[in-house]
This record gives structure tokens, C-alpha cells and sequence, in this order.
């Protein structure tokens, strides 16, 4: 088999023993698995070639790109049974119809070089997440990735109107449609994004391009509350419509954990305000001008200090403050990694209950487990937080590390009581496919189950993934 | 079998006879079905039941909205061996949720009353369309309904967090969420949402809500060709970002003919300008002032009118001017019915290529069709043409009705070769099941028939409708 593989991509991209090595673990060092060989199609044909053979022989394939997962979803198990495929040389862009404002790619391009192509045509494609130096653009549609700008402008599977797609057969599906508006039949495009490689290998998008926006402001809020934060961001969007393409939030503690770890990092506030419960981070993004953005800011900020519903505000002046701004926020990851190692959720909630979510959830937090540190933070406009849970003071972070599944089960169950989600942006994986049958109706299962029979049925495709499919 | 269905939905609600004729009918009076019997249920559990019942009886199932449709999707065949399902009772709002911007409601609402639900809380529920006075959100689902806001807030799909499904076996899937990430397994709501009832029946959905714009202000525009409007639509996209919230485009030929027919209309240019090739319409909806948006128009408009990309631009200063250059889009229909039966194609077309769609198409149809009358407008934002063929001097619409499925397959080929849409907005139903195949390829189509036999293997939700199964 490993001849034939070698026949259709050529045999230097067909890697076995060490080369291999590189693609059989994720990035973070959590998932080692083992694979007959890892190959590199050069085209969507190489792609369905090799679908073709595997099938032939019996053979699982698991789909990776960039590599920059979060749940283990493109590391193969540890029977080395499968084919690992690579969509790394699928980097082709195939066209930039800027009248149409779309570009159409292939699955291995990294995120970062689709917004610089995006750039130099004088176009955004809004997709923006801390690993797009090195995720690949079908990693995300394969996970329907979100990150920093879900508020305006979705996750990538609002950004995506067409799909080319190998099949489970072997066959190519053209959906490579550059329409807004196609009632044709049923909605493929949206079944394989986020199908993280169980339906289908997606090989390559028509994606939709935006303006670049003329400027983008922050502004730093200090706020008494979460409550207080919710309620603002319903004036937020009614006072800056779409304009507002950020609204973070970031417990008081957070925030000054990050400022006592990092000397140049400084909270934009004097005096009791820098000592807040509760910041908010919000963007603007304009097309008239800075100037605009900034009086825009002081209307509605200014409304809302005075109504006592903001504490205090400072607003960017020019955009090294703004990046300073942004930075102090990304800097909570850092942080968090100085204080030892956390467990980490991602989740989302109904945005009205996100205040009560986390008031309730900290509280079993401490009573179960007394003296963890509470990381809080995460696109408040979204409803999506990073629920995080540091070792207490003189805890080690192997001791908090053993409480790992106590912990995840007390904070799930936290969130299906407020009818959230397990995974807000990351996906399934392998990490939470046996969690998802207590949060999932068996009814749903079934369903899912039923597509994955119907697309996958040897369940060749990524298998052990986001479901079981006994 | 009548008796069972009485038990579940109250003898009342079951109806035969004379009273069952309105549901059998689709509104223009093209497809004329039959049915056992019209049952209404009066909630989810009773939908479920009426579904169980037909299943035992190996009964299918038509479901019904407002009966508003344009390619008989919602009227039964003509065996008479169907049970028709109105979603009628299903009326009740379960949750508004303004912190959220969410709102919880049945199938049958009607959608008017769902957008002054929304105002009544201070918030916009963009879905607008013509026949939003009795059409259900529930069929708005169903099909993937457009309408005029595309542009800014994208279609139904778009518009939708989550469902409540009554599934092929009369199980009830409970996802109504509301959330704006969710990445916990396959997106079942979209395949569910423009499956024309064939896959499932819509009983409720979690919406979107946004905040009222502030003010909504239009100008119409003077062109001297299609290919200035495309150009122009870049800038605008640019100029006024997100504000732009409409983007029509229409004929010279038609506006003229809508103020030759109607005394009270007027193209609000005088001079040359009256006489322009093409208008186009513009619509902001400004989260600041109307003298904001009317500023913004100013500005853009005449950089773009000294640029001589755009000849000439009015204006509205006023709501009133505003809803007189909107009722002047509007009245093109009405024009079309005085001008007699024109044959009416619903299409997309990326939006770079449509001018020379319309070139094309529109030489090809008078080389065929000599004479007869190019009826165009459309959103162009959304890149969807309302491309219609009236009758020439002198012919009846009799005899230009009889060529119609000629003038469909000249006009569809044409669509095709600009990798277009044959429905963008109104979905396929019975009008366009058998054309369907021309158009999509035999893989897609194969995906399609997996997916409808792995949901509903009896093929008795809303048969023949979409795709056939054999």
C-alpha cells in the first residue's frame, strides 16, 4: 500500500520512522499516536487518490493541518492503523474576486497569509485567533474556529459560502460557490465545517472578504460588576451598532495578576479604579476615521459613567495605545502559565446568565476545591469565557492536575444547568468525546450518528472523533 | 386513523372536506394537491404524536406554514394519501431575551408580528420580506428565506441560534440555544434549516435580535451602466462599512415603465438623469443620527459623482422621501402585472461577473425571443437578480407563457455558466425539483439522498419535494 501511496504523491511525501514523528503528536505534547505513514497530497486529485487507496484497503485517515489544536482532533490513536494525511502543500490560491469580495483557497493555507493577501487587496478576512501564524484555514473550517472578532463578523463558518470537499468514496464535491444567496438543496457546506474530519476532508473554501476598516480604537472600562458589564454591552451595541468588533472581559485579579507579573505591563488607571472587579476591552472598528471612533467612544462612554453604569474609562489615544490595550489583555495566557498550569474550560452561556453563571460556578469552585484561583475572563459579546482554575497558594500544579476530571464535570455541569456549551470555539476532539454523551440528548446522538453512517459508513474518516460510532 | 389524529390534536382541529381546500392550494393557485385530512396541533408534543400516528400508518406528511411559497413546497400531491400539518396554533413566544438579543418563538408565529415583537423591546429583528404579513417564521426556516436586509444580516440562516425539531420518526429534538459559539458536534440546524420540511419539522427557534438602528436613510443613484453600480458597491461597502444595509439595483427601462403606469410615482432626477440605463438604491441604517447618515451619503456620493463613477444621487432629507424611493422599488412588481404574466427567474450570480450576466443573457433571450420585454432589478449587495422576461408589443402572455420552459432553461444554462444560483431565495420545492438535477452534480446530489435516507429512511416528510429519493 505504502508503493501505491507513493505512486500518487511521489515518494518524498510519503514519511515513515522519524519524519513521521512531527505529525503524530498536537502541539501541546498531550496526544502521541502511531500511523502507518504520513502523506502529502499536492492537489485535491492526490487527495481523493489516496481517500481512494485507503479505502481500498481498510485504511483510516486522519486530516491534519496546521497542527494547532486544542482537543487532540488530528492526532491518530495508538493502534498505527492509519494514514495520516497533511494538507500542508494544499496552499494554491485560486482566486481573489475582489468585486465579489471572496478569495477562493486551498485547506493548507496558514491563516496569517490569507489576511495578508486579504490586506494587500485592500480587504480584511476578519478571522483572527492567537495560533494564525501557523493554523491552517482548513483547520479552522474543520473546527469552525471563532476568536477575536465572533462579534461582528461570526465564527469561520459564517465567513465560509463554498466548499470543495473529498469524500469518504474518494469523490470530489465542487461546492466552491461564491453566492450570498443559493436555496438549492440541502446545507453540505455546513455539515462538514465543524465536522472535524469525520464526513469529509475539505480541500479547499470560497471565503468572504469585508473592507478594511479606515481605523480601530480600544477602550479600557473599569466596571463594579459583571452585571454591570452585560448591561452595557446592550448599549454598547445599540450606541456603536456594528462598529463594536471587541467587547472582552477580565476579572479585577486577572488583570493585576498580569500587571504584578510583567513590569511593563500597566492597568490605564489611577487610583481606586485600577483596583476594579471587573475590566472590559472593547474595539471599534470605523470606516470614517480615528477621530470618529474616539468621539463615538466619548458619547456612549460618557452616557454610561455618568448613568453609574461604567466606573471609569480610558480610551485609546492613538493605536500604540491601542495595541497596549489588546496586549494587556493577551497577556492573561502568559500569566496564567507563571502561576502553573490551570484547567481550562471553554465555554459559552446565554449572555443574560453569564453573571450568575459565574458567581455560582465560583462558589462550588471554592467550596469543593478551597483556596483554587478563579482565571475568569473572555469575549463577554460572544458569551464565551475562559473558565479557568489555578493551583491554590502553596498548591502544586500536579496536586490541582489530579482534580482535573472532578473539576471539568463541576464546571460542565455548571454550564448545562445554564443551558451553555462544553465547547464555546474549540470543538470535540478526542478530549471531550466521551464527556459529550451526559451534555448531548441521546436524540441528538442519534442524529449525528445517523450522518456520520450515511457520509462515513466503513468510519474510515477521522474515527474515535467528536463521536463513537458503535 | 382520522379518529387517532382526533384524539391528539381535538376533533376541531382536524379537517376535511371544504374546510382542508385553502391548505391544499399554494397561494397563486399553480399546484393544486390533495390530502386525508389538514390536522393542526397545538404544541410540539401534539406534533410528535400527529408525526407517530402517520409513521404507523405509513402516512406522509406536508407541513405548512403561511402558505406563502413560490415553488409549491407547502401543497401535497395530488394522491390525496398525505396528511397536510398546519403550524398554525403553534403561536406562542416562549422567551424574549433582550440581554441575550434573543427571542424564543413557535413555527407558526407570523413574521410581522415577530418583527413588532422585537420593536416593542427595543430591538430589530431584521428578517423582512414581501410577504412578511402572513408568512411563519417556521417557513422562513424551512426554506432559508432572504428579503431585503441580506446584505447586513444575511439570510434566515444567518438569523437563527437554534431549533426545536419534531424528527421523521416523531422524536423531539431539543436545540434551542442560545448561543453564539456552540462547537459541540454536527451543525444538525442547518442542515434542518432550507430543507423544506423534507428532513424534519420546524416546531420552534431561538432568533437573533439586534439593536434599532437609530435611522434609516435612503438615496437612489443614476448610473450609466451596471458595471459603474459594481464598482460603485465596493466603495460603498468601504465608505460606509457595515450602515449599508441595502443595495438595490433597477433597469432605467423598468423604473420608467413604474412611473409611466403609476401618476403618483417619480424617478426623482429631472433631466437626463430621469433617462439613465440603470438607478440603483441605497440604504443606511445609522446607529448615530439621520444628519449623520445623511453626511455620510454626502460624502461618499460625491467623491463617487466627481469620480464619474455615479451621474447623479438623491438624497432622501426626510422619512417620508425615504419611503417614497423604497415604494418606488417596490411598485416593480406591481408594474410587471400591469405589463401582463412575465416568467420570473430568481438567480444569483457572483456579483463581479453580473453585469456580464445580464449582457449575455439578456441578447441571448431577444436572439430567441425576439421582442419580448428584460424585466431586471435585484440586491445586487446580495448578488441576487430578480431577471424577468414580460411579453413583447403585441403578444399575449398566453403565448409567451407557453414558453416558458424554454425561456427557464436559456435563462438557468446562462446562470450555470456564471457558476450561479437557479433559487437564491425561494428554495426548490416542486417547481424546480426536476430542473435540479441539470444543475447539480450527480455527487452532490448523492450526498443529498444519504442525508434525506439517513433521517427520514420512509421518505414520508414532504415527499417529491427538493429531490426525489429513488
Amino acid at each position: 500500500m505504502l508503493e501505491k501511496l507513493k505512486e500518487i504523491v511521489g515518494s518524498t511525501h510519503v514519511l515513515t520512522g522519524e519524519d513521521a514523528q512531527p505529525y503524530l503528536v498536537d502541539w501541546r505534547g498531550r496526544y502521541k499516536g502511531a500511523a502507518l505513514a504520513v502523506v502529502r497530497p499536492g492537489s485535491t486529485q492526490e487527495v481523493a487518490d489516496v481517500v481512494k487507496c485507503c479505502v481500498t484497503n481498510g485504511v483510516p485517515i486522519v486530516t491534519v493541518g496546521g497542527n494547532t489544536g486544542l482537543c487532540g482532533g488530528a492526532t491518530p490513536d495508538q493502534s498505527g492503523n492509519a494514514v495520516v494525511l497533511a494538507t500542508s502543500r494544499l496552499t494554491q490560491v485560486r482566486e481573489i474576486d475582489t468585486d465579489n469580495d471572496t478569495m477562493t483557497v486551498e485547506a493548507g493555507c496558514v491563516l496569517q497569509n490569507l489576511q495578508e493577501l486579504a490586506q494587500k487587496s485592500n480587504r480584511l478576512f476578519p478571522l483572527s485567533l492567537a495560533a494564525e501564524g501557523s493554523c491552517t484555514i482548513g483547520g479552522n473550517l474543520a473546527t469552525n474556529a471563532g476568536g477575536t472578532q465572533v462579534l461582528r463578523y461570526g465564527n469561520t463558518r459564517e465567513l465560509a459560502l463554498g466548499l470543495e470537499v473529498v469524500t469518504a468514496e474518494g469523490e470530489i464535491w465542487d461546492g466552491l460557490r461564491g453566492l450570498r444567496k443559493d436555496n438549492t438543496g440541502y446545507d453540505l457546506r455546513d455539515l462538514f465545517i465543524g465536522s472535524e474530519g469525520t464526513l469529509g476532508i475539505i480541500t479547499a473554501a470560497t471565503l468572504k472578504l469585508y473592507p478594511l476598516p479606515v481605523a480601530q480604537t480600544t477602550a479600557m472600562l473599569a466596571l463594579d460588576s459583571l452585571e454591570d458589564a452585560v448591561s452595557f454591552l446592550s448599549r454598547a451595541r445599540a450606541g456603536f451598532g456594528p462598529a463594536l468588533t471587541g467587547f472582552e472581559v477580565m476579572a479585577g485579579p486577572v488583570l493585576q495578576a498580569v500587571v504584578r507579573l510583567f513590569d511593563q505591563q500597566r492597568i490605564p488607571f489611577d487610583g481606586p479604579s485600577a483596583q476594579s472587579p471587573w475590566f472590559a476591552l472593547l474595539e471599534l472598528s470605523d470606516s470614517e476615521s480615528a477621530e470618529h471612533a474616539q468621539e463615538r467612544f466619548e458619547e456612549v462612554l460618557g452616557q454610561a459613567i455618568e448613568d453609574g453604569l461604567v466606573q471609569d474609562a480610558a480610551i485609546a489615544q492613538n493605536s500604540t495605545q491601542s495595541k497596549a490595550f489588546w496586549h494587556l489583555r493577551e497577556s492573561i495566557p502568559l500569566a496564567e502559565a507563571e502561576l502553573g498550569k490551570s484547567i481550562k474550560h471553554d465555554v459559552s452561556i446565554p449572555i443574560s446568565r453569564i453573571a450568575e453563571f459565574v458567581q455560582i460556578t465560583n462558589a462550588a469552585i471554592q467550596k469543593t476545591f478551597p483556596g483554587v484561583e478563579n482565571i475568569v475572563f473572555g469575549h463577554l459579546g460572544d458569551g464565551n469565557l475562559h473558565y479557568n482554575v489555578a493551583p491554590a497558594q502553596g498548591q502544586t500544579q500536579e496536586a490541582l492536575l489530579s482534580l482535573q476530571s472532578e473539576v471539568y464535570q463541576l464546571v460542565h455541569d455548571s454550564v448545562a444547568d445554564f443551558k451553555g456549551s462544553i465547547s464555546a470555539e474549540h470543538g470535540i476532539g478526542q478530549l471531550k468525546r466521551d464527556e459529550l454523551p451526559r451534555y448531548k440528548s441521546a436524540i441528538e446522538l442519534s442524529l449525528m450518528r445517523r450522518i456520520k453512517q450515511a457520509l462515513d459508513p466503513k468510519d474510515l474518516l477521522n474515527p474515535g472523533k467528536v463521536l463513537t460510532v458503535a
